[in-house]
């Protein structure tokens, strides 16, 4: 009999539902898109329905298959060990719902919850270039910052299973308010959301020297964002590079600082800000030297080999875990 | 048959040699200063002689007995992997120096060798505080300020084996300088040499206000020290309570990134800048709480038990590793 696993990526505006061997090899996978002003009820109907489909998919295409478990990406906190989401201020109903019974009930396999970003890091651990290393940091910069740590090939989830969070480290103790309530955290200096934050008030504070990033923009300092600074910091713009590596600088110390506790062989970043590549690893790498206790040997930092496909491999990569 | 194991904690002036039974039950202790002037080898050969002399008199105790293996707490940073001496300003020769491998053919047994903050880590958790707890972080915050995390169990070492150095972790970017070469790190700002500086120049900058740090310290502003300042604050002296809340800040900040990161149910600080107790302990909580996520449970703040047996009862849980 020929084993399966589900995995179910849950993002702020998609879900993904893919079908994997238990080598990873993707047989189904299927998109849908968040049903505007849905409850949390409507969303789990919504994934029940595409991973049924998938499994017939898969079925019909392989007899005599069975499905061994699924693993949940959730972009935002969970409660792992209960199998709750902790909070969600995008989904009517999230708070407190109990993803992990709800699944298990109507499918009938064991299946794991997790956030998104340590899904990330098993993922890379497991399918991606994380591949050569017991010891890594996976750090996912996109619109907000998360993070997982792998020691010794297995996640580090704490006590409560709320490690990783390296977002909410004080980069500027007492700076700029963080989404999260506290100040000063890494999120509110180098993810998407804050670059374009920074970006905006650089270009309308002066255009002239915001022209590159403006154009971008179409000309209007409000709908600047993160993506246009890294295309024009790539462009060789020099406000946008001042920006991206004042971000560095942040992510250098927070990476540093991590890398001091942890003693990783691979930093692994992935998400979009990351994606800029070497504009921003650079001078990253540059200033995690800076913050490394002398001795320290530098820790690789490597751009994420799953990218697009982070979220449902990290799915599936949990979902593996169960085995 | 009996079988024993053997601890050597290795500092900067002593030298402590314990045999203990796999309980932890120490039959044996004695000490040594080190010989001034004395090379590694002076030191090494000092070692085996005390712990001879510490085996013929548990072997005169109770006959049987049989040694199965050596734990060694360093107070430096050493080559766990390679059973090294990373570097040492103290000894002549120590750098580089075969320590494993040296007294693992004096004495036919596995030895193991570790920085003293992971022993101490390692030593918490099987005879002290950390024994409640299966992840937590160690922090010991004497001359310097080292630490070692304990991640389901175990030490969490990292690809080099030098993971934990929570001292080294920057808190003031582009701050003081710390001993390590680097600038703005923990321990240049809340180490007990640290509190020493600080306290010197508050109270030569202005001496009236320091008159109680100064009569402690004879009334010269050049002795003073981290104990006389923890002495005057927890007296209640002013000045000196101002010194210790802002050492609690920059311990709060660091421990409050620290546990966004490693999620653990406590932290457990050893080291005489941490005995001086809640008038450390009370704003260090406050100011921990001010840096954790929201959501991320507040670890239990802890004073160490072993106090003064921390580095031999940490090499004994070293030794106990091996089996």
């Amino acid at each position: 009999m020929i084993t399966l696993v589900a995995g179910i990526d849950i993002g702020g505006t998609n879900q993904t539902v893919a079908i994997a061997t238990p080598e990873g090899d993707v047989l189904t996978r299927s998109r849908a898109q968040r049903p505007p002003g849905g409850t949390a009820e409507d969303l789990v109907r919504s994934i029940s329905a595409l991973l049924e489909e998938a499994l017939a998919e898969a079925a019909q295409a392989t007899p005599g298959t069975q499905l061994t478990g699924i693993g949940i990406g959730f972009g935002g906190p969970v409660d792992h060990a209960q199998g709750t989401i902790l909070t969600s201020h995008h989904v009517a109903g999230w708070s407190g719902f109990p993803l992990r019974q709800t699944l298990t009930e109507r499918f009938g396999v064991p299946v794991v919850l997790d956030n998104d970003a340590n899904a990330g890091a098993l993922g890379e651990a497991r399918f991606g270039v994380g591949h050569d290393f017991s010891d890594f940091l996976y750090v996912n910069i996109g619109a907000g910052i998360g993070g997982g740590i792998i020691v010794r090939n297995r996640l580090l989830r704490g006590a409560h299973g709320l490690a990783g969070e390296i977002g909410h480290m004080t980069v500027v103790p007492g700076g700029a308010p963080c989404d999260c309530g506290k100040r000063g955290c890494l999120e509110a200096y180098a993810s998407g959301r804050s670059l374009g934050r920074r970006a905006r008030a650089a270009t309308s504070a002066d255009p002239t020297a915001g022209a590159a990033i403006l154009a971008l923009a179409g000309g209007r300092s409000d709908a600047v964002d993160g993506h246009h600074l890294m295309q024009a910091a790539t462009a060789g713009d020099r406000l946008a590079l001042t920006l991206v590596r004042q971000t560095a600088g942040y992510l250098g110390l927070a990476l540093g600082n991590a890398a001091n506790l942890l003693g990783p062989a691979a930093i692994i970043l992935g998400g979009g800000v990351a994606g800029a590549g070497d504009v921003l690893l650079t001078p990253l790498r540059e200033h995690l030297a800076w913050h490394l206790m002398p001795g320290m040997p530098a820790p690789a930092i490597l751009q994420a080999a799953l990218g697009y496909d982070a979220g449902v491999m990290g799915a599936i990569a949990l979902a593996l875990e169960l085995g």
